[in-house]
């Protein structure tokens, strides 16, 4: 499934661009005498604020059109608002070339680069979280979390992410029950209905390829926050980013992928992600009703990443950096509860695991655990799963902050 | 259904009033040196606050009880908080003669003078809501949605507009399962019980009157957000609203209603309105069984509204100025899926009505739609409805912050 | 059920300890130049801002490890936030001793002297509420309602508490649906994954004893809600207050518990905190099926309370301060509805009642109230039962201040 979304480059020449300040007027007290304000007020533009001699290139997404009008005004399809492209705030070391990010769909979108560049920035987001009393960088926002499922664990994160930065948040905890919905709007009427709403939409739907339909109607950024079987990218984002944070690097790293290959959603995205760094090596350890497919193996292979089956867990914790249990989902195996718990109770990591295990590795999850972790664990200081989950909070923090604010 | 909310005119002499900035203790930083603040801070006043000197009248809705005390202080039944009746920062040509607004119950309270100022307030909220970091106009007070049946574009529409003035939610996305309510407890215990937590009540409820009731018992501002067959006031000014913003006047204008004239709360409230204006002409085109009333014909003809009644789309779209398509909904014909479906197909909105329509007219649609409007008409600039849509956060900004601040 | 919660006195030398506003950098504009803030804006402190030269002993609950690292830091299990121990801004008379509060689990782990304390503080909270354009005290801090079941009024209560403060609110209105906990994840498990998202839970669960669990596992505070037949702290705090607001003391009152009294939660709880103040004397009303249990009785007279039980509500209310009636719990009856309706109608206070109370007494419930109170009595001034559900938001303002900022 490789990505239809194309960016383009953004070069900028001449004085810094920070629309979001120019030309508009400020209504709120929040930009004024105040001498120690931090981080610049979010506010939107007008189109006329943007000089027309200022050159630049435009990040585009195949389902956007951003016009570029003759009085030299950036506007969206309707002309309401524009995103800021505020490289004046830019972390150092990532001024001059940068990736427009218009929405968050799939894992693949996303270069070694990219990647890099929203792990700075998720960085960032922990010092603000942990430092501040709360930061006003995205004041004035709106969120819309529209799931057409529940998912309480990733919908609070990413409600967190926007109250942490000062933004607010519009809550549809079942969407599908959205009286509309019921009514048979079709999915692009709902969202040109909520992009009046809102600044932004974090999306969970039941069908795959749901988000990027979204993207495709909106001219506001969506992120993809699962789509049935299809993607769950800022899932695959944490995981990595965790990964970085834990063993300080990503190439040259050996993972080891437990549990249940064949469903998981999330270690298949950790598989396509890892292929974009160098000398990686998976160990893929699961009972044989659940397996990895054929098609990551191909995909790994064809990418220059080594990878291994093993029935030997102890052996595969020995070697790895890092331990990825994730959870056998009872709802795959239907009937058959007997190859189900046959298959869940295979792979334990326990204290005995933990014993082979390096001092550097770490244990991750993607969460919920059943008990495929033994609570034990979580004293050692490489159990990281809470750590993990934790992470997803910057990694969205991040990603909220480039798509609103820009780099 | 005749209008029972009597409003008495509101008059004030001398000197301007402010109550909600004097008085009052400051109690954060948002008043203080910052000298771009365009609009002034909300805080609730203190009944000591109002001079006794002041003579005016007060705007009295048949279910409140606002005592003026011996110490000249404004105060409520439960002489806790009163409401703003901030003249000074009325927009131009609104000074003056005043209506107080208490709640917003149903569309016939309102005449062609409150309607004109509430739609000057709802322009003003549009150039908020567009060029401004997010209003901080509504700061400090909380908004319950307190909805008995759910109705997430409604609420979503209201929540936005709350938090697009700076203002808080509180939200019950299904109060009819309000532990207390399933208990056997009144509506009206209910409602004392909310409005000790929050400013004002957005209540949408399955019996018609539900409103009223609430009204009756709350000391603060009610509005209704749909009571069953009953009202949907913010829907029918929109409307109105829309018609105005895309026409560019109410009077003398042509507009036809299609489709479910019989049962839909939208067409009839919309009738109501436009009876208030000059000049109007209404086609009915409908199929048979979902025909037009006799009760709004009558209203229509002894309000001097010219309507007649059109078996031909295309004739009644190229005379219009606003075509107002609705959809036939389904649960109206029980079994009958077989004159459901052949009441559906009827009359389409399509490419072919388009083009018989003039260039200044305009497509409207209460949403959701299903297919009575194709899809190929979105993209033709006088196809309203998402814009109409997007007009109800704007009508909905300026009603809270009418019911909150005042003039 | 004795209380398992023991806490620690606090006592503080040398200078004024503000650590959540030293040594952290204010990264938004709402510390600086303005010079009416009032209150102090919460940041959260890094663990180097408090000085090692401060001695002090530190709360200690049996849940929870603070560590005194070897840099003079105060840190949490995992060592990301401490709380304020703001002794600065205590109110008059309270500075000095102080309890350190760490979470709210049951009525019990309030001694008499602590709830005078948080009584004043709930005065104080009062004032904020009436006067204020809302205060920005909590701001920056985030709650978390985990309701796993529905509770709607407790729910808005205290997110209506939170937002009245400046704080932010993440709700899950049924996280008994929790992806997380449906698919067999622990309580310990998700309030480890939900305490990274937020600075305090607020929690209400179908098991009794999920509460002291889930203060064991985090590392931020855990306000009890209601877990099941447990307890439900804060309705037993706010009836006290109300008792103390109403009557103007607590020593020496006459209290008649009426209705429901074998299976109320309330009446039980109020029982236990009656019993820590001197010259109480109890009256039991209730029909024969709901009578209070033995254990209160015996609670009562070895702790010096005397009570009463009578068969005579005219004669009950002719002498005491505070009715305090319940609803009798038609769910408690099964199949018997004859004997239901026979004990909800025994004791129905109305207009007689009312006629031989005295003239500073007052009548209380819980809500939501049937037909045990009738309409008639709520135009008299001795009905306090909104004011008490009023005053339910200012004790948990208070809680939530207390702690989050500390006295």
């Amino acid at each position: 499934m490789a990505s239809s979304t194309a960016f383009s480059t953004l070069t900028l020449h001449g004085s810094s661009l920070s629309p979001k300040t120019r030309g508009a007027v400020p209504l709120s007290d929040h930009v004024c005498s105040c001498s120690n304000l931090q981080f610049k007020q979010s506010i939107y533009c007008k189109p006329s604020s943007l000089s027309a001699q200022i050159p630049f290139h435009l990040g585009v997404n195949d389902g956007k059109r951003l016009d570029w009008q003759t009085n030299g005004g950036l506007v969206s399809n309707h002309g309401v608002k524009c995103r800021a492209l505020d490289v004046a705030n830019s972390p150092p070391g990532l001024a001059g070339t940068k990736f427009q990010l218009d929405d968050v769909i799939e894992a693949q979108q996303f270069d070694r680069e990219t990647l890099s560049a929203i792990f700075a920035v998720a960085r960032e987001m922990e010092m603000i979280e942990k430092n501040s009393t709360g930061s006003q960088l995205l004041k004035g926002y709106l969120m819309a979390t529209l799931f057409y499922e529940p998912s309480t664990r990733t919908r609070l994160s990413f409600e967190s992410a926007m109250k942490r930065l000062g933004g607010e948040v519009l809550t549809t905890e079942n969407a599908r029950e959205f009286s509309s919905a019921a009514k048979g709007e079709t999915l692009e009427d709902s969202i040109r209905t909520v992009e009046g709403y809102s600044d932004i939409i974090v999306m969970r739907h039941f069908e795959s390829g749901a988000a990027k339909r979204a993207a495709a109607t909106a001219n506001i950024p969506i992120i993809n926050a699962g789509d049935g079987p299809g993607q769950h990218p800022t899932q695959a984002l944490l995981d990595v980013y965790t990964i970085d944070r834990e063993i300080g690097k990503l190439d040259g790293i050996k993972v080891g992928l437990v549990g249940d290959l064949a469903y998981g959603r999330t270690v298949r995205s950790l598989a396509y992600l890892l292929a974009k760094y160098h000398d990686v090596k998976i160990y893929f350890v699961s009972p044989d009703v659940v397996k990895m497919k054929d098609d990551i193996k191909d995909y790994l292979t064809s990418n220059g990443v080594e990878w291994e089956e093993s029935a030997d867990l102890m052996d595969v914790a020995s070697k790895c950096d890092v331990v990825y249990q994730t959870r056998i989902q009872r709802e795959r195996f239907g009937e058959r509860t007997d190859l189900y718990e046959e298959a869940r109770g295979k792979y334990i990591v326990d204290k005995n695991v933990l014993n082979v295990m390096q001092k550097h590795a770490v244990v991750m999850h993607p969460l919920p655990r059943l008990d495929e972790i033994t609570v034990e664990v979580d004293q050692d200081p490489r159990a990281a799963y809470f750590r993990q989950a934790k992470n997803g909070l910057y990694i969205r923090m991040a990603l909220l902050k480039l798509l609103l604010l820009g780099w």
